[in-house]
């Protein structure tokens, strides 16, 4: 076999080891691991790193320019296969560290030949996403898996582990891979501010290409009501920022098939009774504290009427809310096949309840806040699960300190809890109590934290003295100039195990994590950068964990791969903001707190 | 004259309060004022707001489609006035909430006949940038400033006064305006990552807008070197991140001549003898401790080879290192015009000369650290003011702990210090020893911060319970992961005055300030973001202060403005990030802290 090995000098010419096959060489002006500024050797890199891979004897092959992949016909398959084919063709990756292999010219690869036991099983939470990928230094590549789900990770890593240009792939080489935890997924609030479609179909692109699966959609709130129902029109005419800031019912259609194509389950939320002010503009009548100046002054901030501007909660005394709400959660359930359903149900702010007439009537009957929650819950809990829906609520429900439910009114068969606030605590309090839950714990996975209070007239910005050690300069209980604060990086996002204090039972319960992205200050401007490469992070804990085979948490070494993913991202659109200076990647762990 | 006042409501209609008039608006089916999103009253909005604007009767008529800008020949002013027609005329702003005026429509505007009294004065420090601007109800605009560069600023005002489909002008204003400081800056480093030209450009775009005029030019640093000098090309053919990541001499004489055209001075800095480790790819002889891991593993912290990966510093032992220097600083001077030079000299690590032989010599027969910098600034210092330029130099050079100059050296007639340590404290301690500053607080005017720590390998992260109230999740002195931690806010930025704790004679030394993007997390994806709109908050605080008429700070009238400007920015091709959700913005007042 002719072969020869390579590595790159600075100056972007080829140094070769051996001269056996320099004919070869000479042949393909342009190479696949040519880089004009890499010069220290790396290994291929597939983000997030597969479970099992196996490489003995770095060699690679050139891609055939007729290569094929061979694959069963699917209505979401189908489109993915053709999608990666054409992106390993025309990528031409330019790694920033160049693998050195030893490359064969003879027989360059024709084919990934595609086998998928299931071609049924619908996309859903559980579903099997395993894959084996198999690429001998001779003849057709393989890439088995039972669904066509796990097909599309497979190809994913096939289209990762094609780079250069003419196109380059490793030989040699087994992936035996599939996922620890089968929850995986990014939260975009659209209602804070609107985000055009094309947003949301390059984050799900994005997700795709690290093997998130869920695209958890917070669609409405207090700020705006974008999403066109059939049943209930007013909703988005009145409350949407306006006719080109809505989703129409041809849009999410759109989403969703290209989610499934995509492999990513679109998860809606529509968040009820609170953060529902923008609902008052079609049905002033069922909506209690709407468009109240959220805290006001002089009053003590158990007093306020939201957790921050604005108001707004749906009145669970008004039977007119339930006729409105069902009408939206058919709809919802129609326009979105994902079999769970995210109702929300976080935040309930006792004064804006108490704000309306008939709710003080009935607290000063003896009634009380989780009484009217327990009311409204169980007038839409039954109804989504009658639909064949599995209900997602945000923790407070259950764990709020003012307002929650009974948990015997909520059948962990049909719940979910999603944990945010307290660390690893909460999501003790409920595998504890028996319920299965997701994770965005607001201290690891809360994408928008640290940018400072968004809030107006913020006097406490008005210093005119440096920050004194030891006593900072801290706004609202975080650092960073918000709540939430600080800025999540990516290691800390990478370090955070979300079965922490868990019991192995426990942990069994835990179905994955989201990163979450509210809006408050981020649009388009920002999506891409708030969201990646720190979302990446998540998906290589999530799909194969943080750590080495040792048991040692691997971040020094993930440093040095993100980079490099990070810059792929780039190349593919995706606006991922940078982790460090070019300089860092070039020079592979010299930018390390120790090595 | 035929009047109509207008109000606009949620929906999109258009409320008439006067029907004298319907015909005309009958005949014009896109108006200036339609919005579908506003639904309260505002005033025309210039941002910087100008220091005198008077527009007793809100009048506005149309913007004649023929409308002239008449205007006397001139290299930059020229390309100013033609670019601001265009603009005016095309822009077709729709404000968010839109202004609510008499509109009249019989004597749309045709031109601005702009006058200026001294076509001569080249763009320097502190040339005179005011200007007059009068718009009567009938006739011609008038525009008067003493310099094109006055004239361009009255331009960007006269273009943000304009809004609307069909563009629509307010009537019956006039306006006097000038800057309170002179120096007006966004620091932009591009050693660390590199920012392609066009980049560059849309930033110079912005500050224009912002009647911001410094963009200071911190080009290169221990990452990568990518200016191409005519007199030592190897520093950018070996130094730079690669080929396509270099400033060729043609691409200096776009961005200054773009610069001049947008009324901004373009400051280049060479940084040395600190962070040059790029300067050995070309050079090795004249590079101390290049290439070393910037902190080993079990050392102390005052025994660092670099504040931050990675290392290199220029041996002032070495006649080379001048040979090569003065060639960079011939060429540096060719090429930009500006008469500032910024020669850097912040952050000398006493490691990183004590690794070098010669120099360990040196300090064994009683040299001291503060003798080598001593002669490095006098092999450098003369010979930059002998190239005709005032030498800009980070405050370290003489406030440093450990290696300063005697201020003997440095003549305050020929330096200027720029401070960025010690909040407020740094600037009086330079200004009371006599010498002019410029200010870029790390408190406050750091748009880097807050980021997170960037190093890779930082065990700190690994850490899986929530931060303990009290006990902030700190790293490296700062809250937000970073050493300058936490993000400064627009309202942080708005709200510093940096001639604080000065008398007003040492204040009279403060040229102005600069805001600094350094880019170990940045690069072209996060920008404009990063950015704008907080470089926005500096620009109006340094133009016309951030006190209204009564001498109170105007942060929570300026959240409503900045909002407005924000989205401007954004028709106009700038990516600045949102301060707040679009709710807050049609809803003036209603996401302050306080009403």
């Amino acid at each position: 076999m002719a072969s020869v090995s390579v590595s790159i000098r600075k100056s972007g010419s080829v140094q070769l080891q051996s001269m056996s096959s320099l004919h070869f060489i000479l042949l393909i002006p342009l190479f696949c691991f040519i880089s004009n500024i890499s010069s220290v050797q790396s290994r291929i890199n597939v983000w997030p790193k597969p479970r099992n891979l196996s490489w003995l004897h770095p060699q690679a092959t050139l891609l055939s320019p007729s290569f094929r992949i061979i694959s069963p016909k699917h209505r979401y398959l189908t489109p993915a296969v053709d999608r990666y084919r054409h992106l390993v063709l025309s990528e031409r990756h330019r790694s920033i560290v160049s693998p050195v292999v030893n490359l064969t010219f003879t027989h360059p690869l024709q084919a990934v030949k595609l086998t998928v036991t299931d071609l049924k099983t619908p996309l859903q939470h559980g579903v099997d996403e395993s894959y084996t990928l198999t690429i001998p230094t001779v003849g057709a590549a393989n890439l088995t898996a039972r669904t066509v789900w796990g097909a599309m990770r497979g190809l994913e890593t096939f289209s990762q582990l094609v780079w250069g240009d003419p196109p380059c792939v490793p030989t040699g080489l087994s992936i035996y891979d599939s996922p620890i935890f089968g929850h995986r997924g990014v939260m975009l609030d659209t209602s804070r501010n609107y985000y055009g479609v094309e947003h949301i179909l390059r984050t799900i692109r994005a997700m795709s290409a690290n093997k998130l699966n869920v695209f958890h959609w917070h669609i409405t709130d207090s700020h705006s009501f974008p999403l066109v129902l059939p049943s209930e029109p007013e909703l988005a005419r009145k409350g949407s920022y306006g006719p080109d800031m809505q989703y129409s019912p041809a849009d999410v259609k759109r989403i969703v098939e290209y989610g499934f194509r995509h492999g990513v389950r679109v998860l809606p939320e529509i968040d009820a009774p609170g953060h529902t002010g923008s609902w008052v503009e079609a049905y002033p009548e069922i909506v209690t504290c709407a468009n109240m100046f959220w805290w006001p002054d002089g009053t003590d901030w158990a007093d306020r009427f939201a957790s921050e501007p604005g108001t707004g909660h749906l009145n669970p005394l008004n039977p007119k809310t339930y006729e409105v709400l069902h009408n939206v959660i058919h709809d919802v359930a129609s326009l979105f096949p994902e079999p769970f359903y995210h109702a929300g149900a976080d935040e309930i702010i006792p004064g804006c309840w108490r704000a309306d007439k008939k709710i003080q009537a009935f607290l000063s009957n003896g009634g009380t806040l989780s009484q009217l929650l327990e009311t409204f819950i169980n007038s839409t809990f039954p109804f989504i699960v009658s639909l064949n829906r599995t209900v997602v609520y945000w923790e407070d429900v259950l764990l709020d300190d003012n307002v929650k439910v009974n948990p015997s009114i909520l059948s962990p068969e049909k719940t979910i809890l999603h944990t945010w606030n307290n660390g690893p605590n909460n999501t003790k309090r409920i595998v504890s109590a028996g319920y299965r839950v997701v994770v965005s714990s607001s201290d690891f996975y809360y994408l928008d934290c640290g940018h400072g209070n968004f809030l107006g007239n913020d006097s406490r910005f008005d210093r005119q003295i440096s920050d004194e050690p030891g006593k900072p300069f801290n706004y609202d209980g975080g650092e960073g100039g918000s709540w939430c604060g600080p800025f999540k990086t990516w290691q800390r996002i990478y370090d955070y195990d979300i079965t922490y204090g868990l019991t192995e039972e426990e942990a069994r319960l835990v179905l994955g994590g989201e990163v979450a992205l509210w809006s408050e200050q981020a649009d388009p401007t920002v999506l891409d950068a708030r969201i990646w490469p720190r979302a990446s992070a998540m998906a290589e804990t999530l799909w194969s964990g943080n750590r080495d085979e040792t048991g040692k948490k691997r971040y020094a070494e993930a440093t040095d791969r993100l980079n490099e993913w990070r810059y792929r991202m780039v190349s593919r659109g995706i606006g991922a903001e940078p982790m460090q200076p070019l300089w860092c990647v070039t020079h592979p762990g010299m930018c390390n707190m120790v090595q």
